[in-house]
Order: structure tokens, then C-alpha cells, then sequence
């Protein structure tokens, strides 16, 4: 997940970010939506058949052509409409061998991953001095060419939280700093991973070069391994290491998105967007990145369409190729932003529990925030007054100004896992994943059937 | 680790496995002792010296050679007497390239870890379809011959236990299984991993094939691979796979023991040894297995000479090649079987906290077993009627009727994490590994200077 966060600090400056209670004078009117979501098995049957039949489908690759195939079959099974995928072209970068050895003092493997787009090293390899920096401002801070012939190593303290702000600002480190040390005149770059376990998992994810930069050979270490090589720095000696990474570039190949409806009645009230992302990184299953996202909005919209007809349509976007850019969620709007969209809403931060809903409505849609606030409270949902974000497959759209609601989910062990081999099905919890679907549902409900009008045409 | 664990069972059936509550009476005489290990610093020093700076040290290699250096480097500046290596040859087992990957229906890698002693794949691998067995008994269970050109996997139900009794049953799988599988005409076996974790580990171990049984390729796939290749099985078509493992034996290759002493007064009155294992497994660093244990009896050692003479040497065995079969064990009994021994006792379970006592004494050491039950109850350590089993460093002694204690340290999280490359420093928790050094020190002091005659000669 990529996820949007600005205006977030301006909003904590203003006072609470919490909204007052609401009246909940009558039991609400979507109890059955949400008794029923709460037992809802689609979404779990979405998420382990994708990650079992399908497994990793990273970005323009034939298992990312598999799993579009699979999505549109499964889609149609549930009796979703206008079921297609729309394709698109794109380049692709492709993991090979990846290998790290200290050479001295202290010889021994390290376990590391490439990031997205890192330049290959020679066949056999480089190896030269490591140069440390604790955090990227002491990269940023290292004077031009003072780098040459170093490969720089650059650490962070990221812990856990709840709402993942953590990650905007210490993935800095990996979406930062390979351009920075390249500039430095770094042979190549490690970073400490951006994540919040102790396992032998590096996490990778994308970078890109910035303009003019010659592209290094950059990766991630596991967080056991950079807190060792950490460890062996700290004894003062020179140390030497031994890289090699090896990548490809692919032009052209073939992504896509998969679209299904829920069709509503008046075409006029524009359609609601329940996005996720249907490609993954290549090490896991991508099961909390983002097969839960699509089991998510999938399950929800059938379990919303079966409480009665709606208004707006809801229009299930699996977009291709999130982890390496949003070429889908693009693609999206390019194909269909002219439509008229009433609604944006993504799903793409696991399967733990919604704890917290923000929105970014138009002026003069208090009644609506009320009544949402009220439907997803027996949830355990806080309506809060932080502007939502939206996440990247719907940042063209919110961009353009379609109103967004987040249902922000619970993110406290989603950084142990995103990005790494270990993003598998057993770290999807059913119950958690339920209270998900059940918030889905309701939203979608009350949003597709809201009497106001809404959105952009 | 490898757990002697006869006669469990046996006692369980005559009654409550602990013994009375014991006369405290007055404070114990050895709290100084005790209080001064609760803050001992050299446990933890020396597992973040031999895992940082050694790293991995599998048996007979040059990385536990230069383990041994480091050991007796450390050792002598602890201060330790009759510092040195006692080498001896044995064959090794070295792992290669391993590469696991569905081709049908359901295609993507899988990750394993080749078993100890396996034999290699062609080097274009094989390729061919599983034959599944929920248990090992369903393999035992398979007609001779009917695995003919199948890949067996074995699963089992392994979850975590306390006293680690769990990996003795349910790790049959790894230890038997691939003796079985061959017999049965099976060109390779995977098993799910003997592991209680949900990480992509696998967890490798040591395993010897039955006397006239051909070799196979054997390994372990990580516990989310066997739930996903499980998965798939359960749907019903066949599963083909590609299997990739390499590995070589070399002959005549050097491991060694260290031994370090603190001398006691009375020669004739036996040595203590206080044993553990040096070498670890190839893919993490050892801390838990078994650089904990070597930390907490040297700190020990140094922590009981620290409160008076000795009447008794304290002898540290820091065995090779544990890992493989216990080698060093046994080059140990072979060069000091003859030495009047006292007591054996090892620390081979990890770092978290000694929760139970178990002896094996002779008959009418009832007193010398209410003390140490005494020094040991202020650190929350039950006195068990279970009979102390040892370790397979100490098994030649304890066969040739040395009385053994073992201090049980709590086995809940060891197989987490336990021979897989996630055995890393970050893994020990410090205040758990100071309860450990207390309790080993109150106990060799007791021991130490206990005036009965004890063990024989």
C-alpha cells in the first residue's frame, strides 16, 4: 500500500480528531448488513483461493495475467456485473540473484532484498567499505562525492503504530535514499527494512530514481541483519562487503485492471469506487497486501446488494500494478474519469480491524458523515475529523475531487509482514477480516443509497 | 538442542510431578550469589561476541574453528584455568542451492531447507508428482513400492509446549521419515517444518539414514509452504513439483571441544561439567541454539567462583558438532570418561526463563536435592519427581551413570525459531537469560561444594 496522508498533521494542530458522540436514538436501520457481514465467508474464500491458486503476481507478469483471469472467473461466480479486465502496457522490473557477504572482520552471510527498479552489479559482484549513516538526514547530510567507492548503509528507528503513519516518514529511507547516495557518488545502498519485525524477512518495495541520477545497485536488509551489521560497525573496524544483486528491465509487458458492478438504478448518481490492488510484491502471496483489500470490497459490495436495490452503482476496481507506481489506478482514469463518480474508497492496509473512518466531503454534507458515523459505531469505528486520503488507485480520482471515506484499519502488525516472503494467508485473522467486510457493507450501503447528490461529473 | 526425554512419561503415571514445598525456614545462604547474577552482563556478552562476530558455525567447518579461537581468546580473559581446544575429525554435510517450485496446477516457489545429510537432486532437479501423508504414521501406513517416482510430504500437528515435549513426538517426521519414505520406494520427501512459528523458515535438523536405505533428497518447507502446498492438495488434482537441492560430504574435516575450568579444592571429589554446544546450524547465528547456553554456564561458573573456593572443579564443555549428532560429546567421553565425574548438567533450550529442576541422583541425595530445590524456589523454579534427562553433550556420561540435573528452561517460543535462519540475537530476551545465569549459579555453587560423595570414577 501506498497510502495518502497529507493534511494529516494540520488536522491534529486544530483539536480533537474525533467528531462528538452521535445520537443513536433508534437501533440503525443496517443491523441486518451488518449481522450478516459479520458472518460473511466470500471474503475469506477471495483471499485464500487467490493466494493459494495464484500465489505472488507481482506487476506485469504472467501470474499478474493469471490472477486478472482468475479475479474475472471468480467475479462472475458471484453473480457481480459488467465483469472484464482492462489492460494496459508498462515496463517491468524483475528480481534475480541477490547476495550479500561481509568479507571482513567478521565473515558471514547477510539476507537482504532488492528494491524496485535497483540497478544490477556485475556478474560477480562488488565489494568495497561500508559507510554508515544511523538515519537519511545523516545520508542528506554527507558531503557531495564524499561516498565514492562506498556502499552506503543507512538505518532508522521505525516502530509500529497504529494509524502506519510510521511508515510515510521512515520510508523516506528506502524512497529517498538511493537517489541521495547515488548523488554522493555510492556504489550501491542498503537500508535497514522498512519494517517493525525481528524476522530474517527484508521488505522490499519501490523506488525511483530521481532525474539525472545514475541508478545503483540498492537493497534491503532484513531488520536482524542490519541491526548486526549495525552491531559489527559499532566496533570500529573498516568494514567490507561483498554485493552482488541481479535485475532486469522488461519494456511493454502487459498489466491491467479487473472491473465488476453492482449496477444502481440511476445511472445519473454517479458510481461508488470499492478499490484494492490486485497485484502483489514477488516474495509472498500477497494476502494482507492486498488479496484481503479485494476479498474486502468484493464480499462488501455483494453483502450491501443484498439488502435491497441502490441508487449509485458499486463498481469494484482490483487495479493492476499498485506496488510499482499506481499504473492501474492511472489507467483507471484515464479510461473512465470522465464518468460521473459520486464516492472513492480503497482498501489496502490488511485485514485488521477498522478502528477509525475519515472523510473529505463537499461542503454541506454533515447529514451524510452523521449517519455513516452512526452505522459503523456498533463496530467499534470512531468517526474522526481528519481529512481521509485515499490510497494510490484512487488517487487520480480524489486528485480530480471525488469525495473519499477511509475506513482506516488497525495497521499495529501490518509492517512486520508488508512486503516481505511472509505475506501469506495465516496472517489473515477471519474475525478480523469480517468486522472489515461488515464496514464495508454498511458504508457502501448508506453511500449508494445516500438522497444527496455527491461527486463529480 | 536434542533432548534426552526417557522416562517422562513413566513418571507422569505415579503421580504429581512435583515434590512438596520445601522448609524456607531462613533466607538462603546463597543470595548474594543470586542477586549478583541477576545482574550479570558476561551471559550476554559473550552470545553478542560468538553470534556478532562469528555468526553461523556449523560443525567441522572453518567458521566453528574460528569459533573455537574465539572461545578460548574469551575464556582465558574471563579469567577461566586450563583453557583450550580438543579437536578430533568427523565427515560434514555441507548445503548447497535448494529450490522448491509447483509446476501444476497451482504454479510458484515454495521455500525448504534441505535436512541434514541429504542426498542431491540431478542438477537440473526432479520433477514429479506429491504423495501426501497428514501424519507419519499415514506414511508408515503406505505399501512398500506404492511410492514409486512420488515425492512424499509429511505433515504433523505440531504445536508449541512448555517443556519442549512436542518436538521429541512430532519430530519423528524429520528424523524417521526420510528413512521411510526411501524404503518405500519415494525419490524425495519434504516435511513441514518441526516448528511452532508462522514465518517463511524452514527449519532444518539433522537426520541419519537407517542402515541399508538409499539416500534421497530430503528437506523442510517453512510452515506457511506446507499449509499452502496442503492447500493445494486439498483440492483435489495432482500437485507436480520441481525440487533443486545440492549438497556435498566431505571426509576428515576438524571440530573441536573448549573447555575452560575453575579448579576446586578436592581433586578427588569430581568435576562439575557444565555443558553446551558451540556449533550451531548453517543458516542463523546461533543465539538461541546454542550461543545462550555457552553464555549462561560460563557467566555462571564465574558468578558461583565468585562467592568462595570451590570444593569441586567446574568444568565448562562447550561441545562441537552437537548439531549433527553429537560428535564433540562423545570425543569428550572418550578423552575424560575416565575422570571422576560428580554431576553433568547442560543448558541447551534457549534463553527464556528455568521454570522446573529435574535430578537424577542415586539413592539417599534427598538432602542435597532439598537444597538446591531451596536456592532455587526464590527464582520461581518448581522441584520436579521427573527424572533429569541431560543433553546429547552430556549423554555419554550420563550413560555411564553420572548424575545429571537439569535446569528446564520455559520451551514455548524455542521452536518459533529453533534451526532456522531467525536464530538471532534479538531472539534473547536479557532479563529471562539473567534468571538463567542465577540459577545455574546458585546451583554449581551447591553442587560445587556439596559434601556428600557424589557421581563416579
Amino acid at each position: 500500500m501506498q497510502k495518502i496522508r497529507s493534511g494529516t498533521l494540520a488536522a491534529l494542530f486544530f483539536g480533537s480528531i474525533f467528531i462528538p458522540a452521535l445520537s443513536l436514538a433508534a437501533a440503525p436501520a443496517d443491523s441486518p448488513i451488518r449481522e450478516a457481514a459479520l458472518n460473511d465467508t466470500v471474503a475469506w474464500d477471495f483471499i485464500e483461493g487467490l493466494t493459494t491458486e495464484i500465489g505472488p503476481r507481482p506487476a506485469g507478469t504472467p501470474q499478474e495475467a493469471r490472477a486478472r483471469d482468475w479475479a474475472v472467473t471468480k467475479l462472475k461466480s458471484l453473480g457481480f456485473s459488467n465483469v472484464r479486465a482492462e489492460t494496459y502496457t508498462m515496463p517491468v522490473w524483475l528480481r534475480g540473484h541477490e547476495e550479500a557477504r561481509v568479507i571482513s572482520p567478521y565473515p558471514q552471510n547477510l539476507i537482504l532484498a532488492a528494491l524496485g527498479n535497483s540497478a544490477s552489479t556485475p556478474e560477480k559482484g562488488i565489494e568495497d567499505e561500508v559507510a554508515y549513516f544511523p538515519t537519511l538526514a545523516d545520508l542528506e547530510a554527507a558531503p557531495e562525492g564524499s561516498l565514492k567507492g562506498k556502499i552506503a548503509f543507512v538505518s532508522h528507528a521505525m516502530h509500529a503504530t497504529q494509524d502506519g503513519s510510521s511508515y510515510g516518514y521512515f520510508g523516506a529511507a528506502r524512497r529517498q535514499g538511493p537517489s541521495i547516495a547515488s548523488k554522493k557518488g555510492a556504489i550501491a545502498i542498503l537500508i535497514r527494512s522498512i519494517g517493525t519485525d525481528s524476522h530474517r524477512q527484508p521488505h522490499t518495495g519501490v523506488q525511483m530514481w530521481t532525474d539525472g541520477v545514475k541508478p545503483i545497485p540498492a537493497a534491503a536488509l532484513s531488520v536482524p541483519d542490519a541491526e548486526q551489521l549495525t552491531r559489527m560497525i559499532s566496533r570500529g573496524q573498516p568494514i567490507r562487503l561483498h554485493l552482488t544483486l541481479s535485475s532486469k528491465m522488461l519494456k511493454d509487458q502487459p498489466s491491467g485492471n479487473v472491473i465488476a458492478e453492482i449496477p444502481g438504478g440511476d445511472p445519473k448518481a454517479g458510481v461508488v469506487v470499492a478499490a484494492c490492488h490486485l497485484d502483489s510484491w514477488d516474495q509472498g502471496t500477497g494476502a494482507i497486501d492486498d488479496g484481503a483489500g479485494c476479498g474486502i470490497v468484493a464480499a462488501a459490495a455483494l453483502q450491501a446488494s443484498k439488502a435491497g436495490p441502490l441508487r449509485r452503482t458499486i463498481r469494484v476496481l482490483m487495479a493492476g500494478a499498485e506496488e510499482v507506481g499506481g499504473n492501474g489506478g492511472r489507467a483507471y482514469y484515464e479510461a473512465h474519469g470522465k464518468e460521473p463518480h459520486a464516492m472513492a474508497m480503497e482498501s489496502d492496509f490488511g485485514a485488521d480491524r477498522v478502528w477509525r473512518v475519515d472523510f473529505k466531503l463537499p461542503q454541506g454534507h454533515d447529514a451524510l458523515t452523521r449517519r455513516l458515523a452512526t452505522v459503523l459505531e456498533p463496530l467499534g469505528i470512531g468517526a474522526s475529523r481528519l481529512p481521509a486520503g485515499g490510497g494510490s488507485d484512487i488517487e487520480p480520482l480524489i486528485k480530480a475531487g471525488v469525495p473519499v471515506v477511509d475506513l482506516q484499519q488497525d495497521g499495529t502488525r501490518y509492517f512486520d509482514i508488508h512486503h516481505t516472503p511472509d505475506d501469506t494467508l495465516d496472517k489473515v485473522d477471519l474475525q478480523q477480516l469480517r468486522q472489515n467486510v461488515a464496514a464495508w457493507a454498511v458504508a457502501l450501503f448508506e453511500i449508494a443509497n445516500a438522497p444527496e447528490s455527491l461527486g463529480v461529473k
